[in-house]
């Protein structure tokens, strides 16, 4: 009852260093292993808690590999604002080629791709968790653009989104992954001349 | 000796309806069951044959149902020249849109793709039987088009067959497929008007 508040253990910041030690456990195993190979058994005994402990807050493997890669993705793929668009999606968009080829972040995220495709809630979480806020991300930054003048009010941006990405999933997919950012500049100069170039109709 | 040629049974035909039924058993229960439960026990006694059979032409389940899905895409999805690019590939990428929402085709080229995310085998054989073959008509078909004054000489038709495929993939990864043939034809309205737009530098 004397006891100072500071001398207390903080039970959330004991959590958060377990969390930490979990996700980051489980990209270190799918790095190494491949995603098929990864339990959550091995991925509570390399970060030192009980597998009680994991199912405390992720009822599968996917969905601690998938706050894994959000966490990871959502540091290492900003999207700057330095007002100029065009070199904003640069930068964004070959980050996310470098998500894609990363020895740490794109084991994980390949393996969710796949599982997605046959697991419903998965597909459901990727898309709530991790896609949707990205795009939206996207859509701030392109409105931002509009505002600006440098793009015109009219431009399709959910198609903008899908043409930027989609290159980078097609080729993901095929596992012929893009390696070169001029590649990227290149993708990203033609989706905004096709934004920009008037409408034949 | 004396037989005439004429009744002789021609092993040849009879392949070719061996083979056209595994394809068919393999593509119906891909589709009944999902591709994680066929089995190539199962496609024999659909199709009739022996597992021999099928082994004598495959050595997995994924071959079969590859091989199943180039005949279904080819055959669903050409690439006409009417002398009019931009019309040819909305024709071309909204058949391929209905490819991967076909309830005969998508299930096993979605499982396919799952599969080949951790089989290189797989992946090789999906590039060099299925989409490179595909590509190389795409880029025919541009190149006409560039013949015939319609694109650009220097058009970037690498990046142009990235940007018509890649949402399709994009969308199919993340089970949010297209179903609109008008944003396809937009989509394509996009890609020939990037292609086209004077390149800035």
């Amino acid at each position: 009852m004397t006891e100072s508040p500071r001398s207390a253990p903080n039970p959330r910041r004991r959590s958060e260093r377990s969390r930490r030690a979990i996700l980051s456990a489980a990209l270190e195993l799918c790095s190494e292993n491949g995603y098929g190979r990864v339990t959550i058994e091995g991925i509570a005994a390399r970060a030192g808690v009980s597998k009680k402990t994991i199912y405390r807050w992720w009822a599968t493997k996917g969905a601690v590999l998938l706050e894994a890669v959000i966490e990871a993705v959502v540091s290492t793929s900003p999207l700057p604002d330095t007002g100029d668009v065009d070199t904003d999606l640069v930068t964004h968009v070959t980050s996310v080629m470098r998500v894609f080829t990363s020895p740490v972040i794109g084991p994980a995220y390949t393996g969710i791709l796949s599982e997605l495709l046959h697991d419903e809630a998965l597909a459901r979480a990727v898309n709530e968790e991790l896609v949707g806020p990205r795009v939206a991300l996207v859509h701030e930054r392109l409105r931002a653009g509009q505002r600006q003048g440098q793009l015109p009010p009219d431009a399709d941006l959910e198609l903008a989104v899908e043409m930027l990405y989609g290159p980078l999933y097609y080729r993901h997919a095929l596992k012929r992954p893009f390696h070169d950012p001029d590649r990227i500049a290149s993708l990203v100069a033609h989706v905004m001349r096709a934004l920009r170039a008037p409408s034949p109709s």
